[in-house]
């Protein structure tokens, strides 16, 4: 292959989907006994993970969080380590920040439980500390056990959830891009002016859902409002990312389903004004990679062989409310629409109609749970398939969802990473930069001009005092 | 001197006192050309800072935090650098914890605007994290600035804060202490048992400030509840102090004074039924160490040669109400009581009458500020200060309250802790151990017995359900 046909070649980019705690995608997998995830207590676990994705060149760890854990079958939960226990993540970054130079970090926080202005300073933080390597998975909250955590509070109605989750970012951007402007520092020390007072502005903001008054203590950082990340896949949750997202997680049952979900979100942003490539999608990938195909799918029966089936079939009913288990094997699921998604990432996609037998959904739900598209075979298969993928539905990139770690992410970097720069498909050497520059293109380091936040911006403070 | 003599030395404890930012206690010095604290948003700033202070064997970082600034002068502070900008400090503590081994960290969070649970989660994070190098600063804010910026709701009165502040500590204590035992965890991968469900515990709580219901999702930190410290010294605030904390700091204009409020907090603690040695008492400590005290004195002026007046005298305008520049300068402060305290911490301590004029009141502002006890001059000097007032006012130990950074804390380690460790009044190796050992002692991982929160763990669950 030559350069230009390497040039050609659409460069993906990828991500690890985490969670700081053991249970992940494979209830049960916890007891393997290559399995490290028992370990997330430790910090030298994670920079040991964080290092391994840094030699693979990824674009950054994706981490899901939230304060919520299933409501029911406790004892089963904590037999099998599944949906707690686990830590806050926020506070692994700065540690792994100062572990890597170049690996990126995205954030879950909830537009329900942090204060916007608390939300905002950390945010504004961690983008100083990581020089501009953090993102923001925006969720609105739905879990009851957190409603109850929380002061027992009824749970916000969905479509609410989300105008509220619009007025918490417009508070978010006018303390993020209002604040200061850019050239307010001096640290002119023979002038004795630290910062010009002239360009520092009051935030004012008077709304439905929240009120804000004062000015954002940290200075301006490298991207100052992190890369917004959304992964609602509701009605009410795509007009939402096609307003603020720049990353949107979707995951669906089949590619084509996915490449329809991901043309839909580009005509949205569209439509608000905003550059439709400036969204970038991933969908959830699980690979299991050997050698050969054959060393694979054995690799692959081995991990499943420490799947707890009941565990298994407690998250499927704890995702969609349907106990599997309590129906008749044999009965049809036709007609009936399930709800499927992530837990952590209240993240849903619609199952199209079925005409499979209770039976079989649980066969299929026990060999692949709620993992995205998955491949298991050599290295030059998982290129395949994620050329072909990537292809198929316009994605921009993929959130490598692990099974064992870290086996799953160092046979990734060392198996699959080598063919797929080989192929142009992916980075051989980290762009200079910030995680927005390298999602969105060098020099674009802030929010580009025509995304909703950007209009918070002193330059345009007509529309700022609008809020 | 003997070994003997050596062991008979009671030993100090030594920390930091810390802001994520520029200002500090000496307003106008971040303009000195040797002061590195503008670069407070570098990780790897605060990590050579770390670093020095791991190898002068000190105990802990201590960070204070406040989400308010001063509300009046704006234009001011903001070329000042003065009580703005600043980071949340709690993200440093991760990567501060990963870059040394026993250097310990005391983060400030108030009662007032961060949810009980989510700061539970958070508190539990970093202890695992560190291995139990973390303690909490208990606060309950009292900035306006504060108020505004989380929805401008009035300012709950002072006591009643603190009776909010009582309820939150039950709460802590009680995902802390009493959601799980200490054997629950079993990690038996061939039983499939990761935790034994009849082991961990739903904390119910209902009050008349919050109410939650949950497990903490955290697994037991080596600590569970992180080493309590509080500086209010208010009536009510040493009650608070007298009844949760393990550390207190304590600032007063003079020893006596300091002495006396030691012995209140001592006693009230005995009255609680707290072992009084268990509260170990910290005071402000201001060092400028030179080889020779003339060198000392030199460069204490140049210090101050880069100290803003009207900084200065804002400060004092901030936290006493009082502008000194409005005054007539010959008039007497004669039986005026002020209000004395750091901005960052929400200490007050009275002065007491004082017959001085108001130049003279300013003049002393200005070669003090709210800076604790202050010693200028040789190794020797430092010492002898520090071992005359730990025994006069049966101090445990001191925060030192820096200048100019790294300096300040470079020349402490380098000159002062070499002679403090000859004379036998600082260690000379770390001991083994958690944060709280180090204090209270080998084996005290844990709330001693005595200690109101140890009421809250699952054996003594009678008390537990009551809360």
């Amino acid at each position: 292959m030559t350069n230009v046909d390497k040039k050609a070649r659409k460069q993906i980019h990828l991500g690890v989907f985490e969670v700081n705690g053991i249970n992940h995608l494979t209830q049960g997998i916890w007891a393997h006994p290559g399995q490290e995830r028992v370990r997330y207590n430790d910090l030298e676990y994670w920079i040991e993970i964080a290092r391994i994705l840094e030699r693979g060149k990824f674009d950054f760890m994706f981490f899901a969080d939230s304060y919520g854990y299933p409501k029911k079958g406790r004892e089963l939960l904590l037999r099998e380590a599944s949906g707690t226990p686990g830590n806050d993540p926020m506070l692994l970054i700065p540690a792994l920040a100062a572990s890597t130079r170049h690996l990126a970090f995205t954030m879950t926080t909830s537009t329900t439980y942090e204060a916007p202005y608390a939300n905002a300073r950390r945010f504004a933080t961690l983008d100083h500390l990581t020089r501009g390597r953090i993102g923001w998975n925006v969720v609105t909250t739905s879990s009851s056990t957190a409603a109850d955590l929380f002061g027992g509070g009824d749970l916000i109605p969905h479509d609410e959830r989300y105008d509220r989750a619009d007025e918490y970012m417009d508070v978010s951007y006018k303390y993020w891009e209002g604040s200061w402007e850019d050239d307010a520092v001096k640290l002119d020390r023979e002038n004795r002016t630290f910062a010009d007072p002239d360009k520092v502005h009051q935030v004012r903001h008077e709304g439905k859902y929240f009120r804000s008054t004062g000015v954002l203590s940290s200075t301006p950082s490298p991207q100052r409002t992190p890369v917004i990340f959304q992964a609602g896949s509701s009605d009410r949750g795509r007009a939402f990312a096609a307003k603020h997202a720049e990353g949107v997680f979707l995951k669906a049952p089949t590619v084509e389903v996915l490449a329809g979900q991901i043309r839909d979100i580009r005509r949205r942003a569209a439509e608000a004004g905003r550059d439709p490539r400036q969204i970038k999608v991933f969908t959830g990938l699980s690979v299991v990679v050997a050698p050969t195909r054959e060393e694979a799918e054995r690799k692959h029966a081995e991990y499943l062989s420490y799947q707890s089936r009941e565990a298994t079939l407690a998250s499927y009913a704890s995702v969609t409310g349907i106990d599997l288990n309590a129906l008749d094997p044999d009965s049809f699921f036709e007609n009936i629409h399930t709800e499927m998604g992530q837990t952590h990432t209240d993240r849903f996609t619609k199952h199209s109609k079925t005409r499979k037998t209770v039976r079989e959904v649980a066969d299929d739900f026990l060999q692949k749970g709620f993992r995205g598209l998955t491949v298991i075979g050599s290295p030059e298969d998982v290129a395949d398939r994620i050329a072909e993928w990537t292809e198929a539905a316009d994605l921009d990139g993929f959130n490598l969802e692990p099974y064992i770690l870290p086996d799953s992410y160092r046979d990734f970097v060392d198996l699959a990473v080598p063919v797929l720069q080989e192929r142009g498909l992916f980075r051989r050497e980290y762009e200079a930069g910030t995680l927005r520059e390298r999602l969105l293109g060098e020099g674009i380091a802030r929010l580009p001009e025509n995304h909703p936040g950007a209009g918070f911006r002193p330059a345009l403070s007509e529309s700022r005092e609008r809020g």
